[in-house]
């Protein structure tokens, strides 16, 4: 090996990146990035009255309205008042409370839903119709020049009452770009708030965002929105990219929950952003929050935490491979991006399992305020391996097991042993046998 | 409005696609894709045993390993053989299951692991080491020049063996992009048989992932693989965009159970491969049973499968808003970009809720088998929002609704009210007020 080139490598090693740049941040050739800079519309409270579960009382609607607001959400998107009674009296009631989020109410593309909106206190309307052939085709039956006429009545109509209104279209990606691209300038040019993309069967994909948001970006002169559906399991990628490609506003719900499988899920994305801007992220949203307004909404519609949700799945933060865990404990960014602290919660190094490794468990050693050599707890690893092999361990299988080998230790001969360890020693006796290699783990 | 641009619009339009192109196939532009020629590394058996709650018997490991190879998986990985003895047992077993996938195993980059793998039977071997500077740090603490001598050694020795050989870099997205390449290139001369990108975090995006692919396939000749975290939620739409970027191998897990959060999930990345090509999904893999697949596994590590899953999430394929509804049952396109059909389930139009609408309700006539006029559906299908205002509504509730007013139409004046419909009955009295408006419904 060439020791010049070796030497070469050192050097350059040391002169590379002098200030350490997180590489998850906004890609700085997206001049017209909105990474560090984008805004929620939150619609628990709409898309998510639509999920298979969801009944909201007026009380419990209050109650996530005020949870929301005090999370830090910008918008705060209700069910439309024309579709029944009380939804209209709860938007009406939402708009009273005084939160500091904007409220909004979504509806049809239609005067006679535009003309109860404007009439219930909301700060803004967010328009749609469906715009791709097989909602031309088989929802409302209309054709573009139909749906260009009636935007414009609605827009002036909202306008009008000086507050904010949004136009999108429903189904974008199955849309004609042209039609697309058509009545967007149209809606832009009359002065709406800004423009949606919804990918409402949830399968777009993200350079397929990318490429559509900046096509757009050159088109209006207004914010876009995006409305992301998880049929395909891309939503919060997708709106991610859409902030890449210049989009400004994206639609959440609390754990996603909307119709069938749902959208882009709240806590998924402040997972997603704050690996990108973790300073803008903090600044805006409480997200030592985020685990209580996630049961709230869990309660109330009846599902559990999905067990791998991002951030408050039960082992987003739990580390097992012993490998990984000897690294976590040295320092925690080898194997997180996200701080459990900056979400309220906390690291779980798992050490009861037979991939465990020695760091691990010398860690849980220290924990237990005992004493053992490095050798020492590399012996006993190994027992625990052991045990690991043949059944599931407990933390307090484990615990006795290091008990017990100190207390052998400590009380040399035929000291007698602790209570809680007994059981445990015979079974590790049975396949216990010299063993002085090297911590063996998996990565 | 100029009546000649709608001619032209007209005709434009039926002249548009006349074949219909699937908007969601492979990017035509991506020359490099394997979108329509991907393969599966599934790692429920190695990744997935770091799940938090993982604890694999050894029979439950055969019956997992049997049901992935009748689902068509290419590769089945397993934890590394040093882990533990009975992971080398075990990893002996399912070598001589005689199954159609090949089988791997997964081993650090060092000859003490290698030795014993290729003794094992495996038809492969994973090789992986930390190329970070942080996990170079904190983890192995060995500089490049190390690793890529390891690495010959380690591929040289195995590939004397005449088994497969892969060689991957870990935390690949927070290491040096040139010793990356570096290594690659290397390794890619010595002929491995496919080399390997892992975002051991969970934080890469998309686009970063694009680049990365078609930058190391214009270094290397061989098969890349990717290995994605989902500590933010980009799992799926990484392994998608690593294919179109000419990535041909995605690691996946049952319900993507792995270290934290867990890896692409096996049955949400088929959600997203059946939108871009279904042929080539539907003659590889049997999607039909991948409903059993995913509840073999979550019994085995005690969770529940998460309500939101893609496809098999108990609301995947439910429809709750009235225009969602209307538009799924007058043509499933409309609303379901999936067809629940290709994994032997079935799709639910959800309509005792008060955001039905009177096409929902008029197909549960249908299937009630009862005659009513599109008027007089309209009518009960405002009895029904009455009552959904006020409480949560069963499909009892909704049927006895229906089966009432059925009956006073069918039975004029003071014929007697059937016995389930009662209590219903004088709950709506109480809301009902005369309106003829039109269905109102959330989009």
């Amino acid at each position: 090996m060439a020791t010049q080139n070796e030497t070469f490598k050192k050097v350059s090693e040391e002169k590379r990146n002098p200030v350490q740049q997180n590489p998850y941040g906004p890609n700085p050739a997206d001049f017209l990035s909105n990474v560090s800079n984008f805004q929620l519309i939150e619609s628990t409270l709409r898309e998510g009255e639509q999920f298979a579960n969801a009944f909201f009382s007026t009380e419990k609607k209050i109650e996530i309205a005020k949870a929301l607001d005090d999370f830090g959400v910008d918008y705060i998107e209700l069910t439309s008042p024309v579709a029944s009674e009380q939804s209209r009296a709860d938007c009406e009631a939402i708009c009273k409370l005084g939160l500091k989020a904007k409220i909004l109410t979504h509806i049809r593309c239609h005067m006679d839903d535009a003309k109860v909106a404007v009439e219930t206190g909301v700060d803004g309307v967010d328009v749609v119709i469906g715009t791709s052939q097989f909602l031309r085709q088989y929802s409302h039956g209309k054709d573009m020049n139909y749906i260009a006429k009636s935007a414009i009545e609605v827009i002036e109509f909202v306008k009008s009452k000086g507050i904010e209104i949004r136009f999108s279209s429903e189904d974008s990606f199955r849309s004609d770009i042209v039609d697309l691209l058509n009545i967007y300038r149209t809606v832009d040019k009359i002065g709406v708030n800004r423009v949606g993309i919804a990918d409402t069967v949830g399968c777009a994909n993200p350079r397929q965002v990318y490429d559509l948001v900046r096509t757009l970006k050159s088109v209006v002169h207004c914010d876009i929105e995006c409305h992301f559906h998880n049929d395909t399991g891309c939503a919060i990628a997708n709106a991610y990219t859409a902030l890449e490609g210049g989009a400004r506003l994206i639609d959440v719900s609390v754990l996603g929950i909307g119709e069938r499988n749902g959208i882009t899920p709240l806590g998924g994305l402040m997972a997603r952003m704050i690996a990108a801007d973790r300073d803008y992220v903090l600044s805006k949203y409480k997200l030592h929050k985020l685990r209580d307004l996630e049961n709230l909404v869990a309660d109330a519609v009846q599902v559990n935490i999905p067990f791998n949700n991002p951030i408050t799945g039960f082992c987003a933060f739990t580390h097992k491979a012993g490998i990984h865990a000897k690294a976590i404990l040295a320092n925690p960014s080898t194997y997180e991006i996200l701080s459990p602290a900056d979400f309220g919660l906390s690291r779980y190094i798992h050490f009861a399992n037979r991939l465990t490794g020695w760091n691990a468990i010398k860690s849980r050693v220290d924990q237990l305020n005992l004493n053992l050599t490095d050798d020492q707890v590399k012996d006993v690893t190994q027992k625990i391996k052991k045990l690991g092999d043949v059944r599931q361990l407990s933390i307090d299988d484990v615990d006795s097991i290091i008990r017990d080998f100190h207390a052998e230790i400590a009380t040399p001969i035929i000291a007698p042993k602790g209570e809680a360890a007994g059981a445990v020693d015979e079974e590790i006796a049975i396949t216990e046998e010299p063993e002085a290699k090297r911590q063996k783990t998996e990565n």
